[in-house]
C-alpha cells in the first residue's frame, strides 16, 4: 500500500491534526503507564489482606500494618537512592562502571554513554522528578519501579509475622526493597544490564529479579528468625498454625490477580516514535500475549495446585500465582500449550515444595513465599535457557543459553538475595533487634506492640468500650 | 474546515511523526481492551466475595474455591474451545454452515468468507495466539472474552452453594461458560451472528447472551438439585438461611459494579483507522453513553430495589446489579431519562420476584442468581423490541423488533439455557453426582470436603493449633 | 529539526492513516478519562469497606448501606441539577451573572459567553447527554464528577455512623453531594470561576473543593447530630468506642489510595488537539507529577502519622490520606522535597487534631473526617499561598496570593460547609429527623432499623435459621 515515491495531497484538517499529533503520542504511554502502574497497588492492597488473612488474628494488625508502612519505607528510600541504583548499576562490574554524580561522562564508552542520561534523570534532586520541569516519563517510571520495589518487599513480609520486631522489619524491607532487588534489575532487567548483553539473561516478566531474590532473601531471614513459638515439637513432629481467616485471604489474591497483569503489563515498554511494543531489552512484544499468556499460566497453575493439594483452598489459590511466576521469565516467547504445561508443572510441585520446607527442613516461613516466590522464580529464571536458547533480545549481545540462565539466576539468589537477608537478618540478631520477646509473640503483637485488639467484640465484653482515659 | 482540494505544506517533523502513526493505531485500542479486559477479573474477585458472604461460615471455602477454580476450568476450555465456538458458529443455522478446520474457504458465499479467518485465527493451534508470530488484538480479545466466559460461570456458581458436589459444577461451569453462553453470542452478539441479521436482535451489553442464558440454565440446575436441607418444612412454610456475612457480599458487589462497567465497555470496539467506536454489531456508540447510563441505572436500580425491599442490605446492593442489567441489552439506544425509569421499574420488581421463586415456586436460589440474572436477563431483551424499534444496525439486516427480541431471548432462555442446564444436571443426578451426602451438607463442606474451618479460631481452642502430623 | 518551510513528501499509506487521526485524537482522552473515572469507584468500594470497619457490628449494614445509598441519592440528583450546578455557577456573583435555561446568551461578556455552551450541555435533557446524539465528553466528565460528587458525601457518612437516621443523611448527603461542593467548584475548581480568575484562588487536586468543604459541613452536622451514647462520661472523661474490625477498614483505605490516584489523574484535562495535559485552570501539569507526588505525599504521610501516633493502625492508615490531602492544593507546582516535608507534617498533627476534637472538643466523630479532610483541605488551601505565590495559571487572571487562597479557603469552609451542614441539620434536628431514638441506638441500627444482623452465627444458635415466615 505505502509507496514512499509517491506524493498525495492532504487536507488543511489533516494537516491540523498534526500539529497536535506529537503530543498525542506522549500522552498515550505516559497515560498507559499511569494507569498500570498506580493499578500495581492492587498487588499490595492484596498481599495485605492475604497475610492479614493467614496470621492469627491477635496479630492481624501487627501483620497489615507491616505492609502499610512497606508503602512508606521503601516509597521514601527508592526516591532518595533506589532510583538511582537501577540506572547506575547496570555496566558494573560486566562491561563498565557505576554511575553517578562523580562521573566524568567525557570519559565514558559511547556505549556506556547512551546510559548516562538516566542516570542523571534519577537523583532525587533532578529536574527530572520536578513536576513543572519534568518530562512526561521519568515520573511515571519512578512509580512504576517504586511499585515494584514494594511489592518486592511485601514477599518478605509474609514469612516472617507473628514474630520478628517492626524495626527489623523496616530495615529488611528497605535493603530487600530500596537495594538488593534493584541490583539485581540493572544487572539482568534492563537494557543496558551486564547479564544480559554479556551472558544473554533473559527475564522478561522479573520472575528472577523480583520473585527469586526477595524468595531467597527471605530464606536467609528466616533462618534467623526461627519458627513461631508451638510450631514444632520437641519429638521431631510439626503443628500446623492455621490461618485466622482464608476467606481473607482469597480475596487478597484475587486482587493480587488483577494487579499482576498490570505488573506484566508495566514488562513492556512503549514509547513516542516507537513501531512496536518492546521488552526491557528492546525486544518486540504485545500485550496480547500477555493476556493469552498470564490468563492461562494463572489457569493452569489453579490447576496444578488443586490437582497436587487435593483441593487445599490455600495452596490452590498460590498456585495461580506460582503459575504465572514460574513462566514468567519467557512468557513473552514460550507458545500458549507451552505456558500451560509449564504452569501446571510449576504449580503442582509448589504445594510438595512447601510441605518439604516445613517439615522436613522445619523452616517456617508462615504464607510459603520460599516456595512459591523463590523455588518458582529459580525454576522460572532457567526455564528460558531450555525453552527458548538461542534467541537475540539486542543486536551484539549473547543469545538466550542455559548457563548464562542458571549464572543469573543464581547470582540473583545467592549473592543479591540469600547472603544479604542471612547477613543482615544474622546482625539484627545478634543485637537482639530481630525478634520480639516470647511473652510478646505467645500474648500477640497487636496487644502488646500496638495496644489494640483487631477484633474488639470477641474480647470479653468491658473490652469494647474502653474506659476513660 | 477541511479542504480536500487544497494542499499544504507539512513539515519535516510532522513527517518524522506520521511513521509512527499506525502503530500508535494499533497501541492506543490493544492497551485499552487490555486494560478493560483485566480490570473485568473485578468482576470475579467480587463474585468470590459476594458468594462467600452469602454462604454459611461451615461452607464459606467450598464455595470461594468454587469461584476460583472457574478461572481454571472455563479459562482452560474456553481456550480449547470455547473460542471458536464463538467464531465459528454465527452463520449456522441460519444464514450459513458451521465452520470450523474442515471448511472448504472456496465454496463460501462472500458473506460468510468475510467471517472465515476470524475462525482461523481462533484455533489453540493458531498463530494469531501466539507470542511472537500473533498480532494485537486476537489475544487481547480473546482474554476479554474468556473473562466474560468465566462471569457467566459465575452466575451458576453462587446459585448452587452449600450442596453440590465440585466435580459437577466444573463440569456445569464448562458446558455453561465454554460451550452454551458462547454458541448464544455467537448467534446474537456477533457482527455476523444469524439472530441479529436474520431477526434484528439487538443485545448491546450482552443482557440475554450472558445473564439471561446463565439465569435460565441456573434454573434447570436448581431444579435437579433441589433446595439446601432445612429450608423448607414439611408444612409449607419457609426458613430463612441467612448469609453469614453481608458485609463481605456488599464489598463483593461494589467490586461487581467497578467492573461491570469495564465489562460493558469490552461491548464496544475500536480499532486502527475506525473513526467511530462501535458495538458489537458495527453501529456507532460512544463510552460516554456508557458512563451517563450505567451510573444512571446502577443509581436507579439501588433506588428501585431499596424501595422496594424497604432498605433491605441484601435486595438493595444486587438492585444495582439488576438495574444494569434491564437495561443493558438496549442501552446504547435509550435516552438516559428511559435508562432511570426501566433501571428503577427493573429493580423494584426483584425482590418480588425473588421472593415469589422462593416462598411460593419453592426453589432454593442461595444468592437469587435468578431473579437478578434470569428474570432481568429476560426483561432486558425484550425491552428493545418496545422502546427501540426499527433501528439498524448494519445495511441490510433486519430492524429492531419485538418479535425478533422476543424470538432471540427465549432461543438463549430455553433452548442454550434451559434445557442444557436441567438436562445436564439431571444426568449427573442421575449417576449420583450431583449433591453431597446430607451429613457432608449439615456438617459443612469445609470440613467434610477439604479438611478445613474457614475461621479455626471461633472453633474449639485446641483446634486452632492442631496436632502434630 | 522541524522547519516549517520545508516540503516532505508523505506516502499513500501516511494519508491513509491521517484520515482516523481525528477520531484517535478523540478516543484517546475519551478512554483515559472513562477508565480513571470509573476506577475512582475503588474509592467509593473503599468508603465502604473502611467505614463498616469502623463502627460496631450492631450496626455494620446500616453503615454500609449508607454508602451504597449515596450512589443512588447523590447519582441521580447530580444528574437532575447538580451538573448544572457546575457550569452555570462559575461567573456569579464574580464575574457575571448567574446562568441557565433563562440567559439570553446575546446579552452576554464574550468571557462569560465562552462558557455557556457548557451549561446548555449541562441540563438532563440535554442532547449531549443523549446517547445518540451526545458528543464524546460531556457525559464521560459527567461521570467524572458525579463520582467527585458521591465521594464528596461518602466524607460525611462515616462521621455520623451509629446514630443518624437514614432518611436525614440521604438528605444531607444530597445537600453536600450535589449542591455544596458543587458550587465550590464551580467556583474555585473551574476555569471560569470567579475565585480563581479574580483572586488567583489555586486548588488543583480539590483539598479546599471536595475535603475541606465536606470535613467543615461534617462539623457542622455533628454540632446537631450530638456524640454517640457512651462516648462521653458525666466526669469530663471519655470512653473509648472501638472499631470492629480494622482490618477490613485497613482493606478499604489500601483500595482509596488506588481510586484517589484516579482522582487526581481527573483533576488533569487532556482533549483533542491539546499540545499539553493541563489543569482544571488550563495551566500545563503531567501524569508524571502525580505519579511522583502523589506516592511520595503517600509515603510521607504514612510515616508521619506512624511516628505521631507511635504506631497506631488506625492513624496510620489514615495518615497516608491525610498526607496526600494535605499537599493536594499546590502538588503540580510542589518540587518533591516539599511534597514530603508537608505530607510528613501534615499527617504528623492530623492525630493530635484529632485527640484534640475528641477530647477536648467533645465531638464525636467517628471517623476522625474533620481532622483528615477538613483540617488538612484547610491546611491545603492555604499553602499555595506561601509555597507557590506568584504563580498565573491563566493569562490575565490574578496570580497566586495567600489573601486569595485564605479567602477561597474560607468561603468554602464556613459559607459553604460549616454554614449549610449546620442549618440543614439543626433544621431536621428541630423536626426530630436527624436521630434515631435511644433505644435504637443502643440495640443496633442493623437489627432495628434493617431487620438483619451483620454476623447472625455470632448470635445465639436459633437466629442463624429463621423460623417459617
Amino acid at each position: 500500500m505505502a509507496d514512499a515515491t509517491q506524493s498525495v495531497i492532504i487536507t488543511a484538517a489533516q494537516a491540523k491534526s498534526l500539529s497536535a499529533l506529537p503530543f498525542l503520542q506522549t500522552f498515550v504511554p505516559e497515560a498507559f503507564f499511569f494507569t498500570a502502574g498506580v493499578l500495581m497497588l492492587l498487588i499490595h492492597a492484596g498481599f495485605l489482606a492475604y497475610e492479614g488473612g493467614v496470621s492469627r488474628s491477635k496479630n492481624l494488625l501487627a501483620t497489615m500494618t507491616k505492609n502499610l508502612m512497606t508503602l512508606a519505607t521503601v516509597g521514601l528510600t527508592f526516591y532518595f537512592f533506589g532510583w538511582w541504583i537501577y540506572n547506575g548499576f547496570p555496566f558494573w562490574p560486566g562491561t563498565g562502571p557505576l554511575l553517578g554524580p562523580w562521573t566524568d561522562v567525557s570519559k565514558l564508552s559511547s556505549a556506556v554513554s547512551a546510559g548516562f542520561s538516566a542516570v542523571t534523570a534519577s537523583y532525587p534532586w533532578s529536574d527530572s522528578l520536578s513536576p513543572t520541569k519534568g518530562d512526561e516519563f521519568t515520573g511515571v517510571f519512578w512509580m512504576v519501579f517504586a511499585l515494584f520495589a514494594m511489592t518486592t518487599a511485601s514477599i518478605l513480609s509474609g514469612a516472617c509475622i507473628e514474630r520478628i520486631k517492626f524495626g527489623a522489619y523496616y530495615l529488611l524491607s528497605i535493603l530487600l526493597g530500596s537495594v538488593m532487588w534493584v541490583i539485581a534489575a540493572a544487572w539482568g532487567w534492563n537494557y543496558f544490564g551486564w547479564m544480559t548483553t554479556l551472558w544473554g539473561f533473559h527475564d522478561f516478566g522479573c520472575a528472577v529479579v523480583v520473585h527469586c531474590v526477595s524468595g531467597w532473601f527471605t530464606l536467609g531471614v528466616l533462618l534467623n528468625l526461627g519458627p513461631r513459638i508451638g510450631k514444632y515439637n520437641a519429638n521431631g513432629t510439626t503443628n500446623v498454625i492455621k490461618p485466622h481467616n482464608i476467606a481473607l485471604t482469597m480475596v487478597g489474591l484475587m486482587l493480587i490477580f488483577v494487579g499482576f497483569y498490570f505488573f506484566l503489563a508495566c514488562c513492556e515498554v512503549y514509547l513516542p516514535g516507537y513501531t512496536t511494543i518492546v521488552n526491557i531489552y528492546g525486544s518486540p512484544t504485545t500485550l496480547a500475549m500477555l493476556a493469552v499468556n498470564t490468563t492461562l499460566a494463572l489457569a493452569a497453575g489453579l490447576m496444578g495446585a488443586y490437582v497436587s493439594s487435593k483441593g487445599d483452598p490455600f495452596f490452590t489459590i498460590s498456585g495461580g500465582l506460582t503459575g504465572i511466576i514460574t513462566v514468567a521469565s519467557g512468557m513473552d516467547l514460550y507458545q500458549s500449550s507451552l505456558i500451560i504445561v509449564l504452569a501446571f508443572a510449576g504449580a503442582w510441585i509448589m504445594p510438595k515444595t512447601a510441605t518439604f520446607i516445613e517439615k522436613t527442613l522445619r523452616i517456617d516461613d508462615s504464607v510459603g513465599a520460599f516456595a512459591v516466590h523463590g523455588v518458582s522464580g529459580t525454576i522460572s529464571g532457567i526455564l528460558p535457557g531450555i525453552f527458548a536458547v538461542g534467541y537475540i533480545a539486542q543486536p551484539g549481545q549473547a543469545p538466550i543459553n542455559l548457563m548464562g540462565q542458571i549464572g543469573g539466576t543464581v547470582i540473583c539468589a545467592i549473592l543479591l538475595g540469600f547472603i544479604p537477608g542471612y547477613a543482615s537478618s544474622w546482625l539484627l540478631k545478634k543485637f537482639n533487634l530481630l525478634r520480639v520477646p516470647p511473652e510478646v509473640e505467645t500474648a500477640g503483637l497487636d496487644i502488646k506492640e500496638l495496644g489494640v485488639h483487631a477484633y474488639p467484640e470477641d474480647m470479653p465484653a468491658d473490652a469494647a468500650v474502653l474506659p476513660a482515659e
